[in-house]
């Protein structure tokens, strides 16, 4: 038995309480080691004759990483608080894990043992219930539509007429996503996050001049307060983008920085390292990156925490978002976050809030900050198998077996899975053009645990490298979109959205994995449902079995093309399949 | 190389800010494992021609727990971020561990790496200054000394006249506290953490009535200023208990629910599940364990939370108060304990905060929170092994090395040691009566680093079992006390005091142990000086070498008797000495 592997720490994703009730434990040992794992637990103040109570449950395998086995179980504590310790078994050997030691006997004196002292209901994890129903559409508003020639900036080329490039402008404004909002309602999406919108000096609008104004480029208040009205009359939720980690360069404040140097009443706003402050060769004061133009905001100072807090307030007040994306998020600091998320929830508590972390973000994820990160980790992973190819089918699903047990499941239910964004070059491009590749990049994601994000253009297979590259404007002729991969990503929005098992309720989990064929298997119940996806992720047709297969309870679903219906399912009696090259198929068992 | 024991996991005692500048970066591998760990690492935006900069710095091994090894590092990255991974090479092999997994070469990929996205100087964990430097003296008000007889509670019992048991009183008193303060001074403590003295019914004041009133048993609110006033006059500072888990049956608001039940005010105020509210046969109500006389107050209620704030604050504007220790801190909600925080520093920005917790505590110490916890991990280990003598001297080193990796350096060096305490038996009656082992125990608290905290009567040798034996009056007949010990103990405080490698500016290591010989040779390092600790814990004189050993920089370290100076150096220039039995040498290395 490997005992240096075994590795358990309360709180985060190792234990924490799912609701006020349930309490979530895990361990982590290593690979195949274990037979069996046990929770010894009592509550910690029950004793009778001078002995600690205390009974054990059998935790599930529920996947495994590289190296590493996870093992769950989900107790409800009639007082809400246990001490606990785990009993790890092996074929030789049978030890206890607990936070002094290992030890070879359940240790008598609690004092050894694990705690979860409380299950505080306002410490429990809890996004907004809307998320998880959530399917997002992203959109980078010079580049979606435009909708009223009249504000046109200066320069505007004509719509889609050349490559995009870091400075040039098309005049994407919102009467154009007006305009377009029956397309996303055909699609099903229900949430649109909008790249910035502010007053700044770029098309990307990261560098922000005024927080509290809207772009004149993209329109007015009016016609924003507008599009917020046509989007929830849609039941479509809009989020927008937070640019605190810094400002731009034009922002006043630094501007009167630059001006008036030591003598600025703005000093303080910034971490300026040195005077003159200049951005050139290297800025002499901390700023995004080595981006001179994004000055880093001092969020710690009482005045720019008391103005972003009041900007974060006034657009969900005032234009009644439904969340925000916060850029470089990682970057700020915690306590600025707590008293955002406070701030934002105390105006509306069923608000959203995103941070944009491309790395393991648990430390912003106890529920004392956001609901929820851009899960890249997910991204890299099904980037990597689906449309690089340049993963195993068993890299896979280690991979994405770590990246489910990373968090606690009530963060993982809201997760932002997206597959690109303005930040990466596009899914079709990552794929190499090949269609197929960006189906199963589909099935996949809308089948995950979490809140899938669909990047503009995508879903009509637009193509385009990294930035400014992704960033092109939305093809509206109809003749040049790829309406059968609309059709399709359309009909699994629908089936997420109508079978429980396939969508947000159902557990994740690997059946299996071959990395000769490139095939996987991987099952979501839910209820009295498991669906299984048979995925091949090879260029030949590929023959494998149901795992658990009974004959009298199996349907197919089959994914509806043109006209046809969503979906539909037909009986399916054998346990030997076939799936086609760069395909898949999807069963369903009644449980 | 056993890969499945490698850990490191950003923020926590694994990778956190010691300062603004300085990152500490521990990692974890199975014990003897890897010949060399290295950290490579660079600024996540500092790239040339398409390629990431990094560069690698050698770890140092701290320490070793039962089955693993800490690999430490302390980097200052010019712009406050990196992104980072472990280099791990034993003879066969070298490896590189990162947050996506393991490879056999570092990854070209930065996403692939750890991330420590900024150092936010807010989210620094900072303790107050003072703290390092102080011993606390814990005084259980009702047993230390009567100063003022006219105030005794009715049925008062002559001082010392009869063992304690849970509910008699021998009226302890602030008067008795101020008249004693000499006796202090003179051993050199330097704080005071007082057990409650609020209005309560019982003999401990852990059942508070009234949180705004001192209970008249020990004076009014102006003995207590004076109190304060005369404790702070000889460089004293006074920590308060903070009962807010729960409040006493007795208090108003609990009372007025047990009268009104549903129709009260205050049904929120207490966790209450079910109606009529009566604390028998198990209360129907949440409580501290299942004593229906201390209900859980719900912190989670907006009253109750202005109210105990209020109480916080109260107590540290109007008294100068310098602490708080809080009881029961693990089973009451983080966020009252974020909010706690910054009411109480923003009345007193070097106030210490304490929690009472037992176990594992770092989601209270991540400078949101509390300031330390009593250190009980630290207590557990050093009673097993001094008093008790039921644990070896290779698993004492492996248990005291394992505690200070739990929790990052800046927790460290404030954590609360305390050996014994009113909720234990004396360290003088766990060890079986031997005065030998209470010194052990003496030296290693006072030469280890925190702050330790010494029980009222311990240093003059008191004993007593659990509680209530434990709450013995204060024994102020000198011919009863012991003397020597009282010499002994304020001569290492001394010491403590006046040498920086011995007190809390060094770090600790062990060095050696032997179970055979029961011996233990440990050192603390700071600056230019190096002081070796060997201690025999066995009933025989033990032989002994001292590790790195150069005779012309070497002397051993003497403790002062009777009316000697505390302490003096004599030249000391033999490697091989002899530690007494049940004793110990100090010896000190120039630099």
């Amino acid at each position: 038995m490997l005992k240096e592997a075994i590795y358990h720490r309360p709180k985060d994703n190792f234990a924490y309480a799912y609701d006020k009730e349930t309490l979530h434990i895990m361990l982590q040992t290593k690979k195949n080691d274990m037979d069996s794992v046990g929770l010894i637990f009592g509550d910690p103040y029950d004793w009778a004759d001078g002995k600690w109570m205390t009974k054990t449950v059998e935790m599930i395998k529920t996947g495994s990483s590289a190296l590493h086995d996870y093992w769950f179980v989900a107790v409800k504590p009639k007082f809400r608080r246990i001490r606990y310790a785990f009993r790890c078994m092996d074929a030789n050997e049978t030890c206890y894990y607990t936070e002094s030691g290992i030890y070879s006997a359940a240790p008598e004196d609690i004092s050894h043992y694990f705690c979860f002292p409380y299950m505080n209901q306002v410490d429990v994890f809890q996004a907004p219930s809307w998320v998880k129903e959530t399917v997002w559409y992203q959109i980078f508003p010079e580049r979606f539509a435009n909708g009223d020639p009249s504000i046109n900036p200066e320069g505007t080329l004509p719509w889609g007429s050349t490559a995009p490039t870091p400075t040039n402008f098309f005049g994407g404004d919102f009467q154009g996503v007006i305009d377009h909002l029956d397309h996303l309602v055909e699609l099903g999406v229900n949430g649109i996050y909008f790249t910035p919108i502010f007053k700044a000096y770029s098309n990307h609008k990261y560098d922000t001049i005024d927080y509290m104004q809207i772009d004149p480029q993209f329109g007015d208040k009016e016609t924003f307060r507008r599009l917020v009205k046509e989007c929830h009359k849609r039941g479509i939720r809009v989020m927008l983008d937070a640019v605190f980690n810094h400002s731009g360069y034009y922002f006043p404040p630094f501007q009167d920085v630059l001006k008036n140097q030591e003598k600025s009443a703005y000093t303080d706003w910034f971490h300026l390292r040195d005077y003159p402050v200049k951005p050139e060769p290297i800025p002499n004061y901390d700023t995004f990156g080595f981006v001179g133009s994004m000055p880093k905001l001092n969020t710690e100072n009482t005045e720019v925490k008391a103005y972003l807090l009041k900007v974060a307030r006034y657009w969900v007040e005032e234009f009644d978002i439904d969340g925000w994306r916060l850029d470089v998020a990682n970057e700020v600091d915690h306590q600025f976050w707590r008293d955002f998320r406070k701030e934002v929830k105390a105006v509306k508590p069923d608000a959203y809030i995103l941070g944009e972390i491309w790395h393991d973000s648990m430390p912003w994820l106890r529920g004392d900050q956001f609901d929820a990160v851009m899960n890249y980790p997910f991204t890299n992973s099904a980037i990597d198998f689906f449309a690089k190819r340049e993963m195993t089918a068993e890299d896979f699903a280690n991979s994405i077996t770590k990246v489910l047990h990373m968090y606690p499941a009530n963060v993982n239910e809201v997760q932002f899975n997206l597959l690109d964004s303005h930040d990466t070059p596009r899914i079709l491009t990552l794929a190499d053009g090949d269609i197929d590749r960006v189906k199963l990049l589909y099935l996949f994601q809308l089948s995950f645990i979490g809140t899938p994000c669909i990047y503009y253009g995508d879903e009509i297979g637009m193509s385009g490298g990294q930035d400014p590259g992704c960033r092109a404007c939305m093809i509206w002729d109809e003749t040049k979109q790829n309406k059968e991969l609309f059709t399709f990503v359309k009909n699994l929005i629908e089936l997420r959205k109508n079978v429980p098992a396939f969508g947000n309720d159902g557990t994740f989990k690997i059946l299996a994995f071959d990395n000769q064929s490139n095939t996987l298997i991987y099952q979501k119940q839910s209820h009295n449902r498991k669906i299984l996806f048979a995925i091949n992720n090879s260029s030949k047709k590929q023959a494998a079995h149901l795992p658990d297969f009974q004959k009298s309870s199996c349907s197919e679903l089959l994914i509806g093309k043109d006209s046809e219906a969503a979906y539909h399912r037909v009986p399916f009696e054998m346990e030997q399949i076939e799936v086609p090259s760069m395909g898949f198929r999807i069963f369903e068992y009644r449980l």
